[in-house]
């Protein structure tokens, strides 16, 4: 389960410009759960030389994504109707990391939550997002084989 | 007024790595409030070739901050404690703009929300953050003048 | 337009025990907006003498639920399913208002605002809801009417 | 340890009509950890017979304020500065519980969570709320001692 989850995120994230250009690595995917990494990079830094907050929320959203796709149905997608951050300390130095789960699955809607943490395990941050659940549109394909597109 | 307050904003952009890779640009600060503009760049897409909701989060945060600053004093300065962010459609060509203001200015926090349009004027995203003032360190300089520094 | 909205939420509130108990009174409600308020009563009070946020959130809640009813059609209602509050001064004494209006509505879900002012005008709070829309069953009744209801 | 917390939240109780009017009890209160618990009540209804979803914003908000008060020092005591939730299932009988944590202690902010559980296990909510930490003012009793208060 867990191989074909990870090649499926590998796979998005190479159309995923913006987690590229970040350097956001899938580490782990199970269902319901995922932890990303993101090495050190000058780019990310604010004026202040810390890793800029708004990088902090992308790694939330982005985990707590990768963890809902890992339970969701092949005909359906997610997407991110709400999220919220809390803040605790500034991200230096080092590789970080964000833990994400799901933590209720309804029929429209799926809330998870992720935690962010320094190389030292020190928490950055934490936070909380709601998707909201769609229907990818069928279409079959010209043998006849069924492909489920977004939208 | 308004001049001193962009000037200042235009300064820390040029030390603020992440602000200038997405590719804000501060069209309007006021006392309490601020409009930054992003435009289009394909570097800041995601997998289904819309803007990635975080680059959303990030303006959101980073117009909310701009405005804050506006209202500080000197020996302040302030750090993002919390945020939360509604998305509602995606933001998929064209400049988008983001408008902050302060909601309430209180001792030790002040909150501001901000809205993000497309081109077009459809309403993005919203947001609320709460941000913590902090008080800037003294330090005499060689020559006994006062330098007021973050940390 | 506005007349029916009102008589439709004032009989809401004849079965809503929790509002009536905190004693919400309906003062406005137009499409997309609502006005409620709430005399000051000892019993809501916590044990330092202030109107209990707990209170706050639940005008924030109704208000903005009070706007949403208002652009829903008859065969859907709708159900919070996350919202978010800044306290910004405690609720001492008169008559509180909270001002709720619906800011984006899709076709699942549906977010709305608001913000809460003492009687002198001050602002006390605010925050921002999701409700997510849902659809009454549809239920003949015994001359061949139709009845709209809730699950 | 335990005991002397649980006696001064059941102090703080006895001064706090609306806690006391909805009906929560303290279960359990260890450092940064509380359980409340709310007993089915008519009253707490809305007009579709489920407990208000006000009422489980209530829950989290003293659950997390209860942890939080077991990590202050005398001197202090905080106040909510936000809080959020995500509601996922209806509360139509039996005891609730709230279960609450601190996340993240400052200097001048503390972080905590809560979840809602049913009688029989299910998550009905999830909050978080972030309190700012005053300053209790000092004064001298007639004897010389000296008293903490609130302001």
């Amino acid at each position: 389960m867990k191989k074909a989850l990870q090649q499926r995120e590998e796979d998005l994230m190479l159309k995923n410009h913006f987690r590229q250009f970040i350097g956001v690595q899938i580490e782990e995917i199970n269902e319901g759960t995922a932890v990303i990494a993101l090495p050190f990079n000058e780019k990310l830094l604010q004026s202040a030389n810390m890793i800029h907050g708004g990088v902090l929320s992308v790694l939330i959203d982005s985990v707590i994504g990768t963890a809902i796709r890992s339970v969701l149905n092949d005909d359906t997608f997610a997407v991110t109707a709400e999220m919220n951050v809390n803040y605790f300390r500034p991200a230096m130095k080092g590789t970080i990391r964000a833990k994400g789960k799901v933590i209720n699955k309804g029929r429209s809607l799926v809330v998870g939550s992720a935690d962010i943490f320094s190389e030292d395990g020190k928490l950055l941050a934490t936070g909380r997002a709601t998707y909201a659940i769609k229907e990818k549109k069928q279409k079959k394909n010209r043998t006849g084989g069924i492909i489920w597109q977004k939208n």
